[in-house]
């Protein structure tokens, strides 16, 4: 019988996390700080972070321990299992092998952990007591909620208050790990009371949540804040990943031809595909690609340029492809890839050539779902599907050329508490979004008087 | 590091199911015939069951070989999982090792697709085009739902209303997964009809659902019926969870003190503690544990008397611990335990002292699933959570008498789905059930008119 999955056993895990920014043929520039225009200093961000994740934001270290601590609680799910979608393939009838890393079987569902935890044990070691984050549609909420319950922190999580009324399932995950999670706008913060007076019933955003996050963390000296993408110590974190997958194809005798990914701050995404980026500088043929939501076409359709991480203009300005922090993305079912800018280390990639960005529309993203529900039997979050849409084209592809092919790909994470999207699109209320150019021209113009990357 | 899990690779999955009713030091009773008040013939279950299963209910055969196909659906999830809850261990303080056997990671999250799976393919080679089931939560639904779609039949799940309104993310999984769900009672059989003329609100009951799923398989020569708990052939097809645990352990160099499983109707208990119960048989210490909720007692406070399995009396007559097939248990979270009766097998293992039986209230089994969740990470399902309640009495139990315990049981499925239920818990809105004795007098009057064990 064919082998379906691959484990490691725990004794294989990686060690060490790998950090792409040693091995950039080109340095990444540097993030700025809005009011002195120079790099920011470690000392800058210690309000916010604790100075062990600011060196790590920082390091240009290959190679970073993890630390026994993390390993201990990652065995809960990591090695997860690399899975061949052989129903998949027989279903496509492509000349192509297809394998994915199932990043669903952590507890909160999705591969936020892999940073959520090593970011709650620093604060730990550090001396927090309480970590704030913002959420949107709570798969980062939920991950942070469980890894501060296992290191007994407090965590305070302000989630979009659309999404809080609207997705329940996320927000009581958070409950049952013990995190408080309010639905921002607040009126415990001075950014939500300025929301507030101006609307009273403010249905909230990102940016907002972001804003209350982080004043909450400034205010108290055993505070800090968290976030689940975009930073590089974040892509530091998730490259467990792509450096399991290696192990277990190298188990089978292969390697892959294209490794995919989705990316909305870029963090899945740089966690499967940096580990071979490294082959590919070393010389190594291989395709990554990345994609995003024809509604949120950062990469395919924004500038690569200096622009705040937050609506509110309180962050460093990162280098980045970027629609303008003031744009707000459609309502798509993938929440977690409504986000205006890319992380500065993909976007890095992008720009030297050695990512491909590709963008899907959300029907097709649902209808590469239901396939490989259909074929494969696990249900995929809405943001997987993207990944799993360029899957089936890349297949296709090498069937019109003739060629086979071996896919790697990152199932993000399940969508069992997304149901309502799959809902939404088998009754054919789910809606195509496509974005007139001048729409992002209008919010391009939020980055204007902002430097300009040399 | 210690080992937090151990992994079976696909070539040590069990080949063959154990049959526990080749090795009961004296046999059960058989079912009756209702009418003859005789053993029900093969031909009887015709118009029902595909033959192949019908042999299978009624075998003697101490293995029962896997196909080949069964195993390749199968490896999507299995082997599953035995984890170390080592986490738990430390937060009980109790000189205990316990593991359990992690059946959420299944598709759709529980250990339904073990027998799921093979009723769909033993339905598919005898050339049945469709499957019709009742599901209460929607558990069973949505693991013969995945099971339908890999075998490519046709599959319509009577859904009790009120679970159908309450509980939409399991309907929409089965949507998902391409079956038709439809909210019990319906105008489109005789048996839904005849309830909506007296009350069009009904809310329905998992007795109704199975009289309509029942009468619209017998209506076409292409359709057979499936259930998914209590028959004989569901217990067997349920035991690659024992089996495998028992590889998993032996890999570990440790045999478990006591075995304990959740038990509504009994199948994922049987699956667990089957291949144990022939170790015990066989001379080896080793405690066999159920646990049923205070509100539904089958086992503990119901008489082991011959019942029908549905509350409109059209099954064969089974011999099992019974609280009366006119009893309704109350409305808890566990949705899944809330069954008047107990299978045969298992019934038999506690008539017989094999098995002993236990009750919780379901207060207790949420505050055990909250610790459960706040140490070990993942979230259990509410039935999930009467073994762990069970778990952490032998725990301190074996703090007070001083001895050293191996704990093994099932975790028979997450709770992703049911966060509401945690969300009542939280917020203290959970009830409390304790169950008069004369309202289980007052029940028991539909039996006793019905033929007497020997």
């Amino acid at each position: 019988m064919a082998v379906k999955k691959v484990f490691l056993g725990e004794e294989f895990m990686p060690r060490q996390w790998y950090n792409l920014n040693a091995d950039f043929p080109s340095p990444m520039p540097p993030p700025l700080h809005p009011g002195t225009g120079k790099p920011p200093t470690p000392e800058d961000f210690a309000p916010i972070f604790p100075m062990n994740l600011v060196e790590q934001e920082m390091t240009g270290e290959r190679w970073v321990s993890i630390p026994d601590e993390v390993l201990g609680i990652y065995k809960i799910w990591r090695p997860s299992p690399l899975y061949r979608a052989d129903r998949l393939e027989q279903a496509l009838g492509c000349p192509v092998k297809i394998f994915f890393k199932h990043e669903g079987v952590s507890p909160p569902g999705s591969h936020k952990p892999n940073t959520a935890v090593p970011q709650a044990y620093y604060n730990k070691i550090f001396g927090v007591k309480r970590i704030t984050t913002e959420t949107g549609a709570g798969q980062w909420g939920s991950a942070l909620a469980f890894a501060c319950q296992l290191f007994g922190l407090e965590c305070k999580v302000f989630m979009v208050r659309i999404s809080f009324e609207q997705k329940p399932y996320r927000r009581l995950m958070m409950m049952t790990w013990g995190a408080d999670c309010v639905p921002s706008p607040t009126d415990t913060t001075e950014a939500g009371r300025k929301i507030l007076a101006k609307d009273p019933n403010s249905p909230g955003s990102l940016g907002i949540a972001i804003s209350e996050a982080l004043e909450m963390a400034v205010q108290r000296e055993d505070t800090r804040y968290s976030l689940g993408s975009v930073l590089n110590h974040v892509m530091l974190h998730q490259t467990v990943i792509g450096l399991e997958a290696k192990k277990q194809l190298e188990a089978l005798g292969v390697y892959p031809d294209v490794v995919i990914g989705c990316a909305g701050g870029g963090s899945n995404f740089a966690g499967t595909a940096f580990p071979f980026i490294a082959d590919k500088i070393s010389g190594r043929e291989v395709r990554i690609v990345a994609t995003e939501p024809t509604s949120c076409p950062t990469m395919t359709r924004g500038p690569y340029a200096y622009d705040f991480g937050d609506t509110n203009q309180t962050t460093p300005l990162l280098p980045m492809y970027t629609l303008g922090h003031d744009f707000i993305p459609a309502p798509i079912h993938a929440g977690g890839l409504r986000y205006h800018g890319m992380s500065p280390m993909v976007s890095h990639g992008v720009k030297t050539g050695l990512i491909e960005a590709q963008a899907v529309d959300q029907i097709a993203t649902f209808e590469a779902g239901i396939t490989f529900a259909r074929t494969e039997g696990f249900i995929p979050a809405p943001e997987t599907n993207h990944a799993i849409a360029t899957v089936i084209a890349e297949a296709r592809r090498a069937k019109e050329e003739g060629k086979e092919k071996v896919i790697l790909f990152n199932w993000s994470g399940h969508g069992l508490v997304d149901l309502a999207a799959y809902d939404a699109y088998l009754s054919g209320r789910l809606t195509s979004y496509s974005l007139p150019d001048d729409e992002i021209e209008r919010a391009l113009k939020a980055i204007e008087g902002l430097p300009k990357i040399a």
